[in-house]
């Protein structure tokens, strides 16, 4: 393989192709598709920032380099010479006018690239997930998504959040073991994490207000359109905050989240063809209800629950459609909560937590609430929930040490992604989805 | 617990109290520290942003309030009423003068906390490590992990590249399976992962420039104080990119980080006591040294290395030793390397890989080269290594489809937060470190 052209013009990526208007420059990238028209060749560029058109007129290059072109497969690797024009018809408003192309590696005719513009089955698309990567709807989800991580750090970064990231491997586990992922670690066991909001609550009494950020892992057996066995979620943690605090963080959190992927992403939700008139309505404040009011809207709407039951996927939905933006439900029964949950003082039975559901049918994208900051409290749930004192030793510590109350929440990322893009499953908002019976690539 | 002071004052928070000269504020925070002087108390607090000492008169406030003070506990939780006044003999640049205290939580005095300012033993120190965070040094040392990971963010997402988080999950191992750390994935076997780079090339290959950023494992029964069993990894990858590319960006990346962190975090390096002439050297262009030189280098310091041989920890403590800044050796023997590494065409034993090795005995900090290209030689290599072909078919295919040249690097967060911070050892890096027989807290 040769990268070099002669004579040499400036390279340039297709993303920062306007800075070249009327200049000869180089493209390195891969042939994104092809057309002939006489003695014309239209080829398609891709570079992973942008595509571009080019042309190539027989008479302006060599006849091999003509040939070369018009046999090339798709997803051949070129490096492409040519005058950047301004052309408002253009996708992207620019073409290249070609004076040189190289084959850099030209895919094989007997094995051409196995992604093309037909349709295929998932499972085939997921098998050459790592090729799949490459078509412009792909390369814009995942666009979105580095666009919704960074949103999410600059704001907590900016709101004097410290990040401090969480162990991965955890001796207990956070909410029930049934859905834990185990590895020996050395003598002993050790369990992927679910979450890292315990820790989060020993590192908000030492920083104040803090967050981790990083993949979280869950054994489940399901086949979802919202679940995933490893997705990543960052958790906020907030020493002196209530319920309330969760609320407002939530409502300002999202909205900057999604105000931001509209302001700059606005090619990438045009790519996957995204009806953003829904996202443009997600600003403060976000209707809050309490769990006794969505059940009676449930009820209303056709719903099964029960006061006290868990809402499903379709209760979550329903809800949803109800509100043009996200709502906050607070203050469930205490019984489906967490057992660290911080119990109403009025009404014991029920916990001071709040879900955040997503309109559009995309269901929950944040869970949280206060903590119990009582020590006793704290170690009569324990025991009732037989969880192993011994293996919470140091969460009991910090109610001994300073107890403060405490608040925070969970989002799930590629909920989120899933929803801003408006994708019917997760399995698109992350590279390489990890799911029941999908481990490769 | 309660948490109204009458008459109520703004909150502020000790990092921010500049702000309020002359107000009278609450801050919400804990007791850090306490000195009796007569009539008067000197009690420090703490609110995770910072410190600052009060004042309370005897005769300012009522006796019931003077004598719960001059009794507190360290560490108890407590929402101060005070004015703020700015008095340049004070750590922070103000004092407070107490006008009202209310004990949120009292700890107890038959149960004081642990954590005093005598000398504890390290296994003591990691058994608390929840509230070992709380104490200056290694509240400083988080954040500025805090704004290392911020720069290596900000630096890439500035200079085009694609953050794309690779699985934890994997199939196959990357270098070798005997410090991998299995689980059980439903019907069968996963791993840990230790890299995404081999993820990243496929990434790099869709969209141009990509980095992955996450926890990575490493299985191994090694007790030293360069060694987590799970630590923090970027990996960034370019398309088109050779291993001078790794170097040059290695050394713009690696200038960046040290010298934004020595530009927003003078307070911190100052509490951890760092000696920041050493990072204030570090600036690019980098020393680049050959293999060889590197081992000519070592001879002559008194190494027992022959050419061949990989560096061990004192071999790069004497190559960092020899240059003001870090040092990037190159072209390192094909057989000590991975086997993804590009031959160099000159000399097929050697690899085009390149190390970056910090100065002051801190060791390797980035690893990394230009990759293989072609489909055969990296056939022939998994062969030799005796991998499963079948588990990098997706690995071979980014060979077949538009193979370009491509290279790039890892970088362990917790050395560079060593190196930065100046720490003996790499468990203070990270809040809750993983070792060979730490998995608690």
């Amino acid at each position: 393989m040769s990268e070099e052209i002669q004579p040499q013009a400036p390279v340039a990526t297709i993303g920062g192709i306007a800075a070249y208007d009327g200049q000869e420059v180089t493209i390195r990238g891969w042939l994104y598709n092809l057309r002939e028209s006489g003695k014309l060749l239209f080829p398609i560029f891709r570079d992973g920032t942008g595509l571009i058109q080019g042309v190539m007129f027989k008479k302006a290059v060599p006849p091999e380099m003509f040939e070369a072109l018009k046999n090339l497969q798709l997803e051949s690797s070129v490096l492409v010479r040519g005058k950047v024009r301004a052309d408002q018809r253009a996708p992207g408003g620019f073409e290249l006018d070609i004076t040189n192309l190289q084959v850099v590696q030209a895919v094989s005719q007997d094995d051409p690239f196995p992604i093309t513009l037909k349709e295929h089955g998932v499972d085939f698309l997921m098998e050459h997930r790592h090729l799949w990567l490459r078509t412009p709807r792909q390369n814009a989800i995942l666009r979105v998504r580095h666009e919704v991580i960074r949103a999410v750090r600059d704001y907590l970064d900016d709101h004097g959040f410290v990040l401090v990231d969480t162990p991965i491997f955890t001796p207990a586990a956070c909410e029930g073991t049934t859905t834990l992922f185990e590895t020996q670690y050395f003598d002993q066991k050790a369990y992927l994490t679910q979450s890292g909001q315990l820790y989060n609550e020993a590192t908000c009494a030492a920083l104040g207000k803090t967050y981790c950020f990083g993949p979280t892992f869950r054994d489940e057996k399901s086949k979802t359109r919202r679940h995933l066995t490893e997705f990543w979620m960052v958790e906020p943690e907030m020493a002196y905050a209530h319920m309330d605090d969760v609320m407002d963080l939530s409502e300002q959190f999202i909205s900057y989240i999604v105000q931001r992927v509209l302001e700059r992403r606005p090619a990438e939700l045009k790519t996957i063809e995204r009806n953003t008139a829904p996202l443009e309505r997600v600003r403060p404040p976000f209707p809050r209800i309490s769990y006794d009011e969505a059940v009676e809207i449930l009820k209303r709407k056709g719903s099964e629950i029960q006061w006290g039951g868990d809402f499903g996927n379709a209760d979550e939905t329903l809800l949803g459609e109800e509100f043009d933006r996200p709502v906050m439900v607070h203050h469930y029964p205490a019984a489906i909560k967490a057992f660290y949950m911080q119990p109403d003082p009025q009404r014991p039975d029920l916990a001071l937590g709040v879900d955040v559901i997503a309109p559009e049918g995309y269901g929950e994208v944040i869970g949280g609430g206060e903590r119990m900051s009582d020590y006793n409290l704290l170690l009569q749930r324990i025991r009732e929930q037989n969880l192993p004192p011994q293996a919470f030793a140091w969460y009991l510590d910090l109610r001994k040490y300073g107890s403060v109350p405490h608040a925070g929440f969970g989002m799930g990322i590629e909920r989120v992604v899933a929803w801003v893009c408006g994708l019917e499953h997760v399995r698109e908002t992350i590279a390489f989805p990890r799911m029941l019976y999908r481990l490769y690539p």
